[in-house]
């Protein structure tokens, strides 16, 4: 049996280094196509490279030659659990000579059974003799979910005769319990392998910034086109990269986000393939809002929180909170989703202060070489402020934000504008509380956060006040590696470089860190938007194992 | 707040006696009726006794006379924890001699207002000032389930003003976790409160012989007329006796069974009340079968299996088994709701080889003064076999069965029974399955099972065949502290005393068991039931505390 240690499994399953119990993966990738055949009426694995996706199973018989007669060996799963798993067995009755035409014929091409799955709860199994191994293949269909704690049983009962006229009784009954496996997030500090990004109409300097960053670093870069974009340059929304992980086997999984803008097709049309899985959780009876998207999904480095590990980190959504009745919320099925994959234990942050409403507005998280291995960026109106100060202290009040643009605004003109003034301290208040819910949630000091200098200005929504960013936001960065791709922020120049940029430079190249700025102002920035908005970076999994967490 | 120790709970839940947070109980008797009120819209507590079944929350403040203007005190809960629970707390601004002259008019009534529940996920809560004591009602709602981890967590934010054209932000949350009591059984290790049975225009000599035992042994008996239970005699089969359990506050909660035959009305109508709890699951898209009975559905005393201990014994329900694409099944959604109480975890035995398909067909549990303070009775056609030889051997083969009734037969007669001998094998091949799952699930040896000796005879049935009591199912008991309601089995006479009578007898009262036979055989026996299924008995809780429990 494949399981974690290649030891035998027990009939139960437990989580940590010391637990045990078999291992499964959703066979969710584009391989797991079945056909139907007409005359047997069986289910058939229609290409051998699904076989990786499954989980082997051996059942080791070590007994007389033949059962004495009326014996049998039967498979048999529950109801409940023939939801969630299909098991598959070789054809014994193929002749060699047919197997090796089979072969000669069509390289992937075998044929498998269905033992038990959906409709079919209970199956004879063949008894070869003597002292034999007989392989099954086991494929899980459904990802841990609010009513689907991931474990499967499997059992196994030698049934007894008892006369022509009546069934067979059980006399014995062996049973493996298999977990699937969660789908997992890939922080920042994670090495990237390819960065996705839109091209649009409007976005050719910007997506040749990132195609020299990208290439700089030696990463791959997928460009999604027009035709299958249709405008929608909103990469980071759509979708979530993440990996599910087995002791034989692991492979990346596309979540693609209920938002559905126009990008909708690209995870299913493009991304999904052989070993790239797929999933997705549609909204019941509810209106998907911006808080839908995957800019507002994010998870932490690895931490250690009051003694407990999270060595897989923490997910972290954006929620309406606490003033619930009048916000956005995510959608309550992917909230469950996440939740129920237990392994990246979820913080709900509050993010509905903001227009756009996604926790990548105003965090984000680097490596480092010291302290918990990262910092966590905060986007901080304070430190804007004290920005501004200070140049207006050393005598550069009239230097301007965006210079040389229609836009163009003096230091000394942003500091006199109280109404600005009061929406800052606003969105303050709202950055600080996330923070504090950070700073306990995920174990961190003072010392673990950094303070970005970033304005925001209010929209005055009908029912609500809420924020965008004043200038582009330098925390909504791309992080690949050591190399940070950061909006460009247009501040005021100082001797020929902009103040903001060697604020941010000298914040973050003392842990090692370059910073690119790049220039996302109109086809991104103007559209409530920033670098990160606009790509994806496929990650590669942890080398943490998630059976071997303790929960 | 109420919780397990008085000691303040944390913002978690842990189970076991160095556990901690705080418990709630679902308000399922019937005094939790709520009225709209039509000019305030909100939702009231109609009658004082209701409070005892909530959990009381004290929110302690210690702070200034008044909050800083702007600022205010929220509680606020989750869309999901929304559907499980409801807060109130007293009315505020209701004046003295108003509540005073509430009390006169009608003693039991007192104005409460919802602060959170349905469709009211946050609202204000008023802040007293200095050094107080605000108090709280917590009501749960749902029982855990397949969907509900029986978890709800409570919050309360303090929110600081930003001006008047922004929302507050929070700066500072405290929450409380929940854990919604289980419903628990109730093994018959336990001591009877109160037993229950049908009257019927048939069973009047029955009925005079269950009063007769229940009296003597000084419980309670309560008597469905026919009026409400239309003919329905298994009291046994249209509900199960429990109880929900918190540290302030206990009651018995029936569990109303799907089967829904004539007396479906009788746990809503005449159990439920004061005090005394109705909960129910309806089968969806399937039909219920009579392994939906809850004569299929029973519990062990306490056990302890392979150092793991139950000190609330283990839930033991019949199913179709391993033969289940053509069995019967107890109903999904029963399953989901009896697994998700987690504090007795199931066990599931295969009954589907008998006509009616229950547990107490086959076996019981009755108390005994030494090794693990109970023993298990199975049925068993092997020992049945055993006493009709050793009646033969002796000289007895003309004895007779059914002693002056039309059925009678005699021992020889029907030790010559070929097809009776083959039918009886392929019933002790079913039992001796479950007596292995017993052994193994229950940590049991064989010292701890008693072997009584039954017959069956198997009817063919189209599909397959199934089997009931030969004659009067002996283990089909009522069980009264040491006292025992054995059908009458009517067994050969030997000097003038049933031989079947003796053997059970002389197995059971070295236990320091009293026997008193029942004769069920026209009323029950013929209709496939017997004592048990005609019978039901409410018992005293565990003195074992859920919370305690290391899961």
């Amino acid at each position: 049996l494949v399981c974690r240690s290649n030891i035998s499994v027990y009939g139960s399953w437990k989580w940590g280094p010391n637990g045990h119990g078999a291992i499964l993966l959703v066979n969710c990738d584009s391989e797991s196509t079945y056909k139907k055949t007409l005359d047997s009426e069986v289910d058939e694995i229609s290409k051998v490279s699904d076989l990786q996706d499954m989980s082997k199973m051996i059942l080791r018989t070590n007994g007389p030659a033949e059962l004495p007669e009326g014996y049998k060996l039967t498979m048999h799963i529950s109801q409940t659990t023939s939801e969630s798993v299909r098991v598959f067995r070789p054809q014994t009755n193929v002749q060699k000579d047919n197997v090796w035409k089979h072969k000669l014929l069509k390289l992937f091409l075998k044929d498998y059974i269905m033992v038990v799955g959906t409709d079919m709860l209970t199956q004879k199994v063949p008894y070869l003799g003597g002292k034999t191994e007989l392989e099954f293949f086991v494929e899980g269909l459904h990802f841990p979910d609010r009513d689907f704690d991931g474990l499967i049983t499997i059992n196994l009962s030698l049934l007894e005769p008892c006369g022509k006229d009546f069934p067979e009784t059980p006399v014995f009954t062996d049973k493996v319990v298999f977990h699937v496996s969660p789908w997992i997030m890939t922080p920042n500090t994670l090495k990237p392998v390819e960065v996705y990004v839109c091209s649009t109409n409007d976005n050719y300097s910007f997506l040749k910034s990132i195609k020299n960053l990208v290439e700089k670093c030696g990463y791959k870069l997928k460009i999604c086109h027009e035709y299958m974009n249709r405008g929608d340059r909103w990469m980071q929304d759509e979708l979530e990269f993440g990996y599910i992980d087995s002791p034989h086997h692991q492979f990346p999984v596309v979540l693609d986000s209920p938002r559905d803008g126009d990008l909708q097709d690209f995870p299913y049309e493009s991304i999904l393939g052989p070993d790239f899985g797929y999933v997705t959780r549609h909204a019941l009876n509810e209106k998907v809002s911006s808080l839908d998207s995957f800019g507002n999904l994010e998870v932490s480095p690895p931490v250690t929180v009051n003694g407990k590990s999270y060595p897989l980190g923490r997910i972290l959504i954006g929620v309406a909170f606490p003033t619930a009745t009048r916000g956005r919320n995510m959608t309550q099925v992917v909230q469950d989703f996440l939740w129920a994959q237990k392994v990246q234990e979820p913080i709900a942050l509050y993010s509905d202060w903001l227009v756009v409403g996604h926790v990548d507005e105003f965090m984000t998280f680097v490596p480092a070489p010291d302290r918990k291995k990262f910092r966590l960026l905060l986007a901080s109106p304070d430190a804007g402020y004290k920005v501004f100060k200070s140049l207006q202290n050393n005598g550069h009040g009239k230097a301007e934000m965006f210079p040389g643009l229609p836009e163009a605004i003096s230091v000394n003109e942003i500091l006199s504008d109280k109404k600005l003034q009061a929406e800052n301290r606003y969105v303050q208040n709202c950055i600080d509380w996330n923070r504090d819910v950070l700073k306990k949630e995920l174990g961190l000091d003072d010392e673990d956060i950094i303070d970005l200098p970033i304005l925001f200005k209010v929209l005055e929504e009908k029912t609500y006040p809420r924020a965008v960013a004043y200038y582009p936001d330098m925390v909504n960065m791309i992080v690949l590696g050591d190399q940070l791709g950061i909006p460009k922020p247009f501040g005021p120049k100082v001797n020929g470089r902009c103040a903001l940029e060697t604020e941010a430079c000298s914040l973050l190249e003392p842990l090692g860190l370059k910073c690119t700025f790049i220039d996302d102002l109109t086809p991104y920035h103007k559209l409530l938007g920033e670098v990160h908005c606009g790509s994806n970076v496929l990650r590669e999994p942890s080398p943490f194992k998630w059976w071997n967490l303790e929960l």
